[in-house]
């Protein structure tokens, strides 16, 4: 089981290796790469066409302002495309969140909250668990994590 | 292949219909229900609950305004789920947007665009297709159809 | 007479906090949990279908972006559920204050100014001296003492 | 048990009834005046100063653009005041729930959804029934119905 | 010849002063107060309906968020009215704009750019120029003064 | 005295009669142009630079979308200049009210709600009536009808 | 001299029309396409990367929603983009021109307002004509058409 | 070939220096201006009325809040007239955004992105290379560099 995550400048990185190591953290193989829908269309066009047949499953974009870089995958691949709208510089993400999601009818991105790295990568992993019951156990076990350390916060906050 | 189709209120048919329809088309079983994230809490709760255990492999929940359903539905099952949010009545649909993509770390809700139902059912069905072959040879058909119809729409707009 | 207040995160506390002092300040008893409607649902459930038989009489629920704690405690208590939309860290607080306050035909919530924790304390104990009269005589003390030091402000800031 | 309605303009009766008529419903004595914070400011005073002594235990209050109604009366009165935004002919009711939500420290003014009148008086009579417990019994009898009403309609719905 | 600032919290000051200052380069008088419309609404009644008769000729009303300050006075004071909406913590002063500008019929509220203070004062300026033809010819000078140092400036940049 | 109306399309008569009429109303003379800042620059600029000394008061501008007009006029003319902000048709004249309202230091621009074509009269009127005393007198004894109608729309709303 | 008018959707074309007809009013030749940048992706880039050998000067690229039409085209083509944000049906355009306009560094779209199909055309021209002089002139004639035209209905209006 | 750059006011040159140095470095002449719309509205009238016969072929105007300047420009220029919204200090360039490209029909304004300096630089090489071939080819150039650049880094990146 393989995700691609790309995005669309380094400087994306910080917020996307957040995805990456929740990947790792479930066991999903992952291959990061830096790709623009605008400077580099022929790299993404090839990238999207062949990303089924190199046994990539799930594709996940990480792009902001004119964030074009999910739809423009998603036009080419039969693949599973997720959007992460990064925050831009100076219109507080909504330019990105609104390129990004408001896709026409007949190509869909699957949308996470702005800059949602980390959720990125758990849709990718319950879009994974479909298929491999073993990843649908460990989303299990990690919410019932998750719940289990709230409720250890609060117990602690009440003490 | 199942997927079921959870709508906040009965007044979102219209919309929901669409997504019904394309589950159809690519022979998807489809089970639509009426559930309310605020009006029938326990309702949406056991639904998401047993909804793995039924055989329903993705939830698409459609809903406006504090568009809470497919937040809820997805802090419960294990599922991946799908948010259509819903133009609302006051702000154009900007306010269930928001409510459904938004979500904080640990629970994503794959958004696509506002009533954007036809997306959500090809969304679901991308993601059934990483089990399911003959969903993704259906995707491309459906990908080279569409790409066929607007050549024909060029071409006779040109003749 | 007592109030809950309920956080979705522990990093809300230090806004949250101010409605703590200022119901401890009035003489309302005050409980102060962390419970997250997406990651703790059952305990988010819990508390708000005993949170009556507990002798909680108004409940206050922060929360930032797709911000649906308030309404998830609102869908199954009968009683008052009051809403603090979080400044979220990327849309300024606007995806909070939407989500908590355009809540469906139904299930109410009473929401205060993003951050407005002091006014979400305020607004308890105002709804509070419905029934104790000694609360209505500390609301009017309270507005009468903020309107002398703002009259003595600008006596200060004239002289 | 009473709760005033106050309205700044005739125009938003039609959405006001619907607030009128469930606190009837609910056998909460309703009183409705037409009073403008900016034509009136006046009567708007008064009418504050001597709600509490006329046996009024909640005041809501709908406006709409620069919608200072609400605000006016939550400086005067020491009752919970609930306000409505109304929708507004050219900013969708942005302008109008933005004036009316975001009170500064020290007057809370509890806000709901745009046009959301049927809210504001259940909101309303969720601060009275801390009062009054028959209130209690009502709304949780409310919430059952409607809870069961969309079971009903779900259930009709997949006959 | 007479101006009156109002600000609605002494925070507001370092903004305001600006007005202020402006205000004593063109020989206005002008008293400035700390008058909040929600914490001390009998001062802002009083203020308004006695600035006439003090010899103010127009009132300059600073505030922010829920800011009604300026549209209070106004439903008062016959006298013209301008307002500066502030820049506010959570919204970047869009809520402190939309409820100074958004007035309903009957009671305009003159309004400057965000945290526009300077602009304030030349409105207030300008107004009181109808009157007092001095004022006319020391905003013609300023304008030139104006033009000047921009010309000045670009000589200077491309020197 | 006298107020000069200019409005950047003939399709903006309907609201800016309204300003019209109610000038005539308070027998302030008043004359209306047809005037782009875009498609008639050196119209606008000899208008602005020739107002004062053709005995105009004050300048009413209506524009929309990209609304320069009342702050092209600003720039040339030391007279006050008040701006109506039109609806547009695809922005819901929120763009119209940033362009009017957001002048830099140097250049007000007196803005009122969005086609708010009475209140910029009015406006106006407040204006003029610091040099004219019986236009003080007459905005008085509107104020005092406009609190009577809305008291007897109140009494007749309750009979 | 030649301009390509790409459209993401027939139901674009009665907006589009509009900069046909100027154009051909200007004499300068022009060819439509429906061309979608997710629909038909392949088509979108051969259509880019022929354009300037086929004779095509400037390329005006009318889509909505997540409009990334022109994006995609400017990102192959070296000849100058210009794009339309359409007004889209749930987001009244701002979704469209954020989509159009925000792009990255080194990708320019020369974007005009949202539905601007008679200014891209204009814009277009104005692009032309730094090569083809007469074009330049036919601007100076159409400009001076507009300010008669508006001088005309000002006077008529006054008349 | 020779472009002309004309900013509001000299806090813009930070970013207006990128267009500047992009220029240069595509060996086009270029001269950088300080004109105010609205301080200077003469010398803006007296530039844009000359600038054509003085050699200048594109101008590139920047300008924040409500950023009348292009389109000032563009009312009296034959010229293509690039406009770059500045991020103003308090809406975030949302307003010089709306103030740019919501232009009239008649009258268009090129918009890049907010602060998309370099952006505008290219738009200008773009158009200017409809005539000089070798522009063409520089711009041909660039993508090509840009392309590798970015392949570099990804490569760099995945190794």
């Amino acid at each position: 089981m393989k995700v691609a995550i790309v995005m669309g400048s380094k400087s994306d990185y910080p917020v996307v290796q957040k995805a990456e190591d929740l990947l790792k953290e479930f066991g999903v193989e992952c291959e990061t790469r830096i790709i623009s829908a605008h400077r580099t269309p022929r790299v993404a066009e090839e990238f999207a066409s062949t990303a089924e047949e190199k046994g990539i499953e799930v594709i996940i974009a990480a792009a902001g302002k004119a964030a074009h870089l999910a739809g423009v995958l998603a036009a080419t691949t039969p693949l599973p495309v997720i959007g992460i709208p990064m925050k831009s510089s100076t219109m507080d993400g909504l330019d990105s969140l609104l390129s990004v999601v408001q896709m026409p009818k007949g190509v869909p991105v699957a949308t996470v909250a702005i800059d949602g790295a980390e959720n990125s990568a758990l849709l990718a992993i319950q879009m994974l668990s479909i298929k491999y019951p073993e990843l649908r156990q460990k989303i299990k076990d990690y919410k019932v994590k998750m719940e289990k350390d709230i409720i250890a916060l609060d117990a602690e906050f009440n003490k």
